[in-house]
């Protein structure tokens, strides 16, 4: 049966962690570190157990961790945590929550990544990132999920998602959308130019999940520069469905990074109408769409890439 | 691989559908029909199948049905159903889809019910429901789901979920929670008796996914009776958890509607905090507690019941 | 200048408050008061005065009551007030915080009830209502502001608005909208019967402002009474718009309260659009409206039910 | 009376529309234009007249112009505007309908602009920004509101204001509150060095109104040098609250642009709460405060700036 709890929401800041430093660097991306001044998630915590049965079939707490000290468990180990990466602190704490808790047999962590913008200052040789103030952004931000299980004496690190969700892309021009089925259900028109708008979230997964905490960056994704390729991919190619778009950004992203298994997309279509090609040159006017939006979930792996 | 692609929040509404009728009646509802003047869903539709897959990775939508033209398809159903329920309208336009687009392997079908609510107006014997005038609410809803495959010439009902989503109840006393763990990360206090606030989505599985069309009244459960048990239940009993509530309601829902398989839970903690327990009798005041919310997954079967 | 500061979105909750009991009945409801076992408020601070000024200035925080110790303060006072109103209790507080801070000129003080509908649970006598399980709402919620300013030794009681908020009513037919400018950016298509969806504010302010504390039950103007005249007006009138629709609740309301100074009203329409009108009878399939929304802003006084 | 009627959430795209180029550089900024390849606005129409008084008393809407009807206005418009910003847009959309419809007595335009930002893609010299691929962004964006009267025959600009809203900015060190008043209701901890994080929307007028519509760059004041400042100031000064934050930040917005009259701030405080300050200099973890935010309403002229 499905049988788990815990606490989602949990807000966690951290001011001077430890910097993500050696990262491989990518053709499509100038991210080659971070500092960590400001390191945030919003975590979601998952316990799982036998044990935990009583206290549904019979009002038993005795085996519960309030909801609480989980949170509590969190901000603490948010202190302890000497590394550089979401997922290597979902790990970290995960771990921790496993060896705390011996009648936990297995833990999911979850986070995402609140992002903060570098601001540019004036410093002594033009304008430079502020080392104190920083934008608070809505935009794009990773994602991590680790799932832990204890097997006897041991706990094995059985699952790992890492991601970046929320990237929302335009391109004003070079697209194409023709060729679809025509039937009586049929009104949108075939388009051979057409603005196209998107947002994007997308996985990966390591075939060695150690490989996703970071704590051999030469190995490991970060989230900045898949996002990167995201927008120069789709800068690149004149595509003729989203379909198309995301099976490029796959291939290009499991080009760079061999120690991916899998990339997969959850894409959605927010194309505007247009409303005015009359004008001068590439110039229009576009309205928003109504509310319902087409989507796109697809997942690739290596043999996808050898195919080519 | 993961694949597939369609239209979400399609919303679509329908005056003068057909009412639900004959449906059993249960102690703990005054709920036996409704009218369905006003008939209205949210609905996401999903397409499968491996002819799918050269939209992808050869830019080749000769076999893509836009998803602009799911939501046509949609709307046109929508005059079409006889039926009365939201499922009903779900395997009939899942049914609709597979029968017209030969290509597709299968199509999963859900929605969400916009809940309108009925107004008293004076009538000649005092207040009695406007027909045609309704609070549109955003309070509790309806859910469905339902798997439609494609296998040889037949079209296999495989799976389906209903559900009812968005309660939120509180009861202002008479809740416990007490005997978890104690520890280092422990600051929530023991309360032998708080006020307790839950939000809760309850979903269920038929033993025969065709009882949950609504064509046999008598064998369908209704999404507003399952909401009057869990607050029934509620007022019931005195919980020492979430886990004891929710395990209750479950126990009533499974005894209530012999044709369930299973019933399942997804609930959250949103209690507010104590801030003043110095008034006089049962008096107290309450603020709101930060973000991070507890929660719980729990799903439940006939072997429960028989424990009892 | 502008200069104000204080502490908005302050949820405060009290169980057992006093009833509201006594309150005047009209035909178009069968509200007659309120038990207030669970009375709750969003709250808004604000503070004025020029001895303020200093703490942007010069950086002098002396006068500074900081906004944390306000939340408080709200809190404490929940405990403290002995009416039965969101209007009174806002009066009370503010009063409270000007008695408490001599350097504080004026004091505005806004809140939004929340709604808690009581839930029908098995009784001796059929269904009644649970008195400890209450559904927290999303739908239409009371509002209430009022304005203090100290003169001299006396603290006067300046502003007053009730109201009531968040209102949102479809009537299936009997709506048109004709007759309306046509030009060249005219594409919305007239309509003899519609269907009509409208969300609705309405406020009011009283001759005498201490007429909204609800101290004199037969003077106080509830909510919910106002709420229902417009869902009865709504049902009895065939509106050629929502002008003519709020115009029509105007009258009644000022009609019903002798009270009242005014009434007030911030319309939006979010009407459907009609995909289907080929089924038998009344019957129709309606999609949603793009986001755009039109509305309306209109107030009214005394004059205009004399003008009747 | 209040009366008006009108559309909002008109969202509006132009591509390609004539750049922003000119502007004077302040030293806070590195702004010095913009392409406008995307030009985005959410536009708000009002309007106002006695000739509208019958569509509400009398049910006749021979004067009314649908707002449907508006909205395919400012569709149309915005192919034929030939300026760069949002209040040029606004002043010649207004304009427009003051000329067109000659019963409308006034008309108020408001928008706050889309932010889409550049994307950096690989060039010959290194990364530059695509010229067609664009992130939309959800962060801080550019307001404009302008009010036009007609007089006879002529038509007055009455009022304007231009702003920016949703900055948000977190500054991790170097902030302090102390000196407050202390007493019963204050629960929180005098803070020599804490972290700060606020919320913040600015908003100016100029001495001649014309100067907002940017036909003159050089006297125009772009939004996004203004937030450069507030990010700059925030940086250079220790803070002892936001009002003194914000009073900082409004001097040097008055200093930079001589043209302004006012300068006024809407300030949210978000400030996180420390748990734990035992680490390593100065890295601190922290939690989400609740809900609850206190904020600030305040405006400046040149008056503050001369006495400085």
């Amino acid at each position: 049966r499905t049988m788990n709890y815990g606490k989602e929401k949990v807000a966690v800041y951290r001011t001077y962690a430890n910097p993500l430093e050696g990262v491989r660097t990518i053709p499509e991306s100038s991210f080659d570190g971070r500092d960590n001044i400001l390191f945030g998630l919003e975590v979601r915590v998952q316990f799982e157990g036998e044990e935990f049965l009583p206290s549904f079939s019979e009002a038993d707490n005795s085996k519960v961790v309030a909801t609480d000290s989980m949170k509590n468990f969190v901000l603490h180990q948010a202190g302890e945590y000497e590394g550089a990466t979401a997922e290597g602190f979902l790990h970290f704490v995960g771990k921790e929550f496993l060896d705390t808790y011996s009648h936990v047999e297995a833990v999911k962590m979850s986070a995402t990544e609140y992002p903060f913008d570098e601001r540019p200052v004036p410093g002594e040789d033009g304008f430079e990132p502020s080392d104190v103030v920083f934008r608070v952004s809505d935009d794009e931000s990773a994602f991590g999920e680790i799932y832990l299980e204890r097997n006897d004496d041991l706990i094995e690190f059985k699952e790992q998602t890492s991601g970046v969700t929320g990237i929302k892309l335009i391109k004003v021009k070079d697209n194409s959308f023709t060729g679809y089925v025509q039937d009586e259900y049929t009104t949108l028109p075939e388009r051979e130019d057409r603005a196209l708008y998107i947002s994007l979230d997308i996985f990966w997964t390591y075939d060695e999940p150690e490989n996703a905490l970071g704590e051999e960056p030469q190995q490991y994704v970060p989230a900045e520069q898949v996002r990167d390729i995201a927008q120069v991919v789709f800068h690149e190619v004149d595509a003729n469905s989203i379909q198309d778009l995301i099976y490029q950004i796959g291939l290009r992203v499991l080009e760079r990074y061999p120690e991916l298994e899998t990339v997969s997309f959850e894409a959605n279509n927010r194309t505007w109408i247009e409303v005015r090609d009359d004008l001068e040159g590439d110039a229009r006017v576009f309205r928003e769409p109504p509310r319902p939006t087409g989507y796109q979930q697809f997942s690739m792996d290596r043999s996808d890439l050898e195919e080519q």
